[in-house]
């Protein structure tokens, strides 16, 4: 393995291990536990996995590396706040959306070389990316993964989940 | 800039930008506020704040690049959870500790080269980096980064700080 495959590789392996943390605390969740608020009047857990459904899919946007699998989410957990929309898919739904997505978007990781993970992502225009060659794929995906991490540690917190 | 040091950059750039953000969110807090539970029953942000400050000052042995500046605060913030310690030190004190410890760490990131992220760091053995080179001073940062972003999703959650 080169150097910068080792890199990209320890990056993969930190959103892997992430997604696998939350995928572990979503499998023990209760339907009714789902329907709880991380704190007091802030998002429920079905919203959060929802919004983190749609955040991963539209990676393959991002990245450049495919089609989105449910862009729909976006106009309920993405432009919309928790609350907003009356009826949210049920959770058994967006529990496969969810497994499906991470999947998806792991294989095109596979398929990414190191030096196409330091191209520019698709949100960046030419010149923003002369200015700053750090805004590439790989601060995407270490963003993203900062992301989930941030959420899950909310998750974690909703009363009754963890003694 | 070559690949190695580019996609090193990346790492370090996402710890920065994780650092600000927590900067930002503890900068604004009152007194009062830290004494907050991020949740009912839950860490209040004093211990956050004490506990990430122990953990990235513990990054100074597990990386090898120098002495830690506050061994005291794992007795505290670490071995201890919240609530076992009865006078936590200052808040003033602490946010002080946090400030200088990440300076700290971020100069001591610079000073490191894209070979020596790559090489294992100081808690893996000759033969467990054998088995998975990805578990270097790299995966490390990486693993920091994600553990102050888990936390801060906790800590923005404290009641009254955000509207």
């Amino acid at each position: 393995m080169t150097n910068e495959q080792l890199t990209v590789s320890v990056a993969i392996a930190s959103w892997k291990n992430t997604v696998g943390r939350a995928d572990k605390v979503f499998s023990v969740l209760t339907e009714e536990q789902f329907l709880r608020e991380v704190a007091p009047g802030r998002n429920r857990i079905i919203y959060l996995l929802g919004h983190l459904t749609a955040v991963h899919d539209a990676m393959h946007t991002i990245l450049d590396v495919g089609k989105r699998l449910h862009p729909e989410l976006d106009a309920i957990f993405v432009s919309q706040p928790d609350g907003a929309i009356e009826k949210l898919p049920p959770v058994s739904e967006l529990t496969k959306h969810w497994t499906e997505v991470n999947s998806s978007v792991f294989e095109k990781f596979a398929g990414l070389s190191p030096q196409e993970w330091l191209r520019r992502h698709a949100a960046m225009s030419d010149e923003d990316y002369a200015k700053d060659p750090t805004r590439n794929r790989l601060s995407v995906l270490l963003s993203r993964t900062n992301h989930l991490s941030y959420h899950l540690g909310q998750i974690v917190l909703a009363p009754g989940r963890v003694p």
